[in-house]
């Protein structure tokens, strides 16, 4: 940490600076300069809150060195964490998981076909909503319970774990009992209580960036549910908030690998929500691939013109086999493969 | 709503987009142009989810023309909508109230003699946060009910109504039952079990807007509180999140007058948390003022130096001083005049 | 300077640092830290480019510390320069002049009424575009000099001085020649040869912020018009673009007090093009005026149904009446007064 | 085009309206609704300025419906444009060219040795700056014309075409009679005169997107070349200017399908600008490559330790071997081949 003075600042106020580094246990290292006065902070291990020093007279600014971020870090663990959320669907290893799925559970019967659609297509994992954070309260909300229930029993019938949302702490047992990996959404990545609830739950997480969060508050956020003991985290990003307006959101593809560089928790694309225009999603799939991403999440809907959310992004089946065929001949580019689909479950014998 | 048609679709495509408006029960108007066949939807209410039309075929775009929230919107209900906190501290009228308090309780003694210098100052109301939604896990998260508790003690003490801030559903009888008015913060915004618990409590509630929220969203989630029930809604302004880092956040000065257009809920302005520097406080209170803010919410500590969070930004007694003096000659040039400080309680009888 | 070494640099690294430091004529300060070594630059005085030290093996960041302006910067002259741009007419001292015109200059009747309404308002200068740039090539594109011409006779009949903006470097002398103080607009704010030929003209600059550009970056621009000599330039805030759409731009006002306080340049405020609406102009003026703005410019037409551009956000001659008497009003609450509109030119005495 | 009115708009203002655009040469649809009346206007062939009718008394809104510009849109051709700018260096076909070279012309010995390195490791033309707009007057601001001459020695050497950047209108002549392409840069996209200049003059343009500019207005500043007569236009996508820090831009991969879909015109990749660091250069090229980007074009420095500009973002020699090799690879799964480097010019006869 770095406390710049401002160019009129006194010796007694460096000094003041000084002294209160001191009494917050850390080195101060006066630095005089041409135009002003820096004080160096000499043993902060990244945890330190600088806003005592920046109220103090004579302050400019306080440059923050070391990161805010510890356990999630690279630093802190050199090795890639692998994330496991069911037999052989592995996240930050040498396979790459396509998870696939309506954005919401509307019905047994969708749910049934679109999961068939995903195992037959080559995905590795279901993803669908039973409680959906919508902006209008007028717009369909998520069959809760029941949905979960339809999950549960689509899991059964083909093998794919689930992966589903949850945006009340007060919710999240209830989810983790029927989920394989519990989602935390764009709008709920600084949503504390919910970090530390399902931090604590012992369920694998996929974070999703928030969509005006910079990559060090991601991160941050993740730190919350690594706190509580939980670093089976997958990281996803989806898309920040611009002034452009071709999309729905811009996908920050250099995202990938810097979080990648910074912390040793596997990094996920979602290229339906980014765009949020089908024709993107294609493209977009094979730039996340390309560019190292450790796994692909996309919506498929199997009628989307009567999807009750986010209709226009949605792929169709045979989009999501051509998806799976084109990240299957860029895998080995980077070093990688396909996660394949789970095999058929056992038929149960008959007695 | 507009559906407009890309330059290629077929007639039938355009036939399916009409019936399935049909189906949807609203009317539908073809307007076939020189470039492009755009469909007008007749008889939409301003509720309802464009996203199915969106997914047809030949569908380049839909044009939404109504507003999407209903109950908050001005055109639903013309006049201001006065929010009252305490006897005599009013949201939406002629006076314009002075929330002031520290970011966080921190002790007894701090909030007692913050709220003195509030009330001493001009203030109308008291802030302190007993639940923070910090960044980082490592930073210091507020003291639950106890800070509550003395908030409560502290109205006794002073007259001042409390302001407090509640970040979990599962929370919000608790801090209801002791606050005047809660505080949904910014990252909570779209936190909509919470927006719907706060909804039904009963309470006054000030909604800030999320940092990367537009203010139809803002709106939307107003919306939300409403539709549960509850109209007692101040809007707080606390900064956008932009490319410029030489402020915190970037006061969006030009959402006062606009919200205040498009609903008849009152707005507020917080100057603290979008500049995030004391010395644009004052400033930045006059521009509030002036614009037409129907009241402002600034951070005070009795002594920042040693503040547990955002000290760099708090004003000190002698800053609100000046502050609430300003305001006072301020607030007359657009018609109106500065909330009093409660009188101070009367002692009781001794027996 | 502060060059921040990643945490697995070594000592031999540090070391070539600590040499190119030395190499460019500066001192360096190693500072080893918990996580990683930190080497301080003293001696910069703020102009030096820091990309070579970037490139060195081991540097994770360099941090600037020293503002890269200097001339306009208020650490190198204290003191509030004042920009005359006609006797009466000065920026950045106890009176805040408002420059009213049209967007673009449509013709010699329409300049005449402009020019009318402007003085008889209150307004102390006039503007007016005769080269405009315009996002579309099939949009107006200007008079070219016989805009300028009009403009001249303009101000010859009723003592206004003329504000006017130039795109081309190879215009430059033509306008200086007909104009009382030259515009940069916001799209030209980094075209350098523009900057470089403003700054050798000899006459005062008006600098709109690039739409996407830092306070730093705006500064950055004006030092290039100060490099050639001509401190004479007025700072214009007019809106940063922003995710926000419900106006045309998002007017950071907290600019106003923060460009004032790092430069000692006068900083003015354009709430037409910043809102980009009729009904945000009065309410955004007051705050301009409230936050301490050093004066404004607003677009005025005679008869906005029938403007060639920008029609939607100019003023009608009543509402310039209007924001006129507000100003007068608000401006002795910040220590100012209105600068009043020049005297009724004499007549020529008939011989 | 369509004309939302407001809520309260009279029958007067719906006439009024329905007048003005037929005064202008089109139908209006009349559309009344729920809420409130639209006015739909036919035969708008996209480049009409809507302005006029923004103005107009109870008018909301004026939706665009149409595009604004027209020669650069693929409904316009269908086909894509092939842009040459040397025998077998073609953009926008099947072969994927790789532009690389220094950001700034330093010394003859410096070109001659990068372009060696270009032209060895596979790149198809050259890269350099002769005219540099940098945000710093202190900062090093370009060879100017002997830059050119070193260029254009340089290209008879080695076979590589020359792509520069032009920053003044003034110097279009000059640069284009020693260049192959002529390069817009970022700041100066929406530079009109530059613009028009460079539209006239005959020679390959390379247009980079404004960094905090739309798709739409990108495509519009293109189609202010294209007005001139020259369609051989390549776009080149380098990043946006977003709230994220931890990248100089945003590269906004999405932009490229996009602009492919909306334009005829090939569109590159510049990941070294967008990225701002070298370790972000391999992966976002493979990541442009895979989204089916026409081209690459990155900053490369025989020694980027002592690069005058720029130094952090340039590859060295190896870097872009191997970004070659993966390019090479990569190319294929997209229908494409990487377009080979020039043949070694012939030695000239010993007489």
């Amino acid at each position: 940490m770095l406390v710049v003075m401002s160019t009129d600042a006194t010796r007694d106020q460096v000094a003041r600076v000084v002294q209160v580094i001191e009494e917050m246990g850390y080195q101060a290292r006066p630095m005089p300069g041409a135009q002003r006065t820096s004080v160096g902070v000499v043993g902060n291990d990244g945890r330190v809150d600088g806003s005592r020093l920046e109220a103090l007279g004579g302050v400019a600014e306080v440059i923050h060195v070391s990161k805010p971020y510890k356990q999630v870090s690279r630093e802190w663990r050199p090795e890639n964490t692998l994330v496991t959320i069911a037999p052989g669907v592995v996240f930050g290893g040498g396979e790459i998981p396509i998870i696939a799925g309506p954005c919401s559970v509307e019905s047994e019967q969708q749910i049934v076909l679109a999961a068939q659609q995903v195992r037959d297509a080559g995905g590795a994992a279901l993803r669908g909503g039973a409680y959906k954070p919508r902006s209008s309260p007028y717009a369909f909300q998520g069959l809760g319970e029941a949905g979960l229930k339809i999950l549960a029993e689509v899991r059964e019938a083909t093998g794919l774990p689930v992966v589903t949302e949850v945006v009340d702490p007060g919710d999240v047992d209830l989810v983790a009992s029927y989920a394989d990996m519990l989602q935390v959404g764009t709008r709920n990545m600084q949503n504390f209580p919910l970090l530390q609830a399902v931090g604590g739950v012992g369920k694998p997480v996929m974070l999703k960036r928030g969509m005006n969060a910079t990559i060090e508050e991601w991160l941050m956020a993740a730190e919350y549910i690594a706190q509580r003991g939980n670093l089976d985290i997958v990281l996803c990003e989806r898309g920040i908030r611009t002034f452009e307006k071709a999309t729905r959101n811009t996908l920050d593809i250099s995202a990938v690998p810097i979080a990648q560089r910074l912390s040793h928790l596997p990094v996920i694309v979602d290229p339906s929500h980014s765009g949020g225009r089908r024709d993107l999603v294609l493209p977009l799939s094979r730039a996340a691939i390309a560019v190292g991403a450790d796994g692909i999440i996309v919506d498929v809907h199997p009628y989307p013109e009567s999807a009750l959310c986010d209709g226009p992004q949605a792929l169709v089946e045979s989009d999501l086999r051509e998806l799976a065929a084109v990240a299957a001949h860029l895998s080995p580019l980077v070093g990688r493969t396909l996660t394949p689909a789970p095999a058929v479950p056992r038929e149960p014998a008959v007695a």
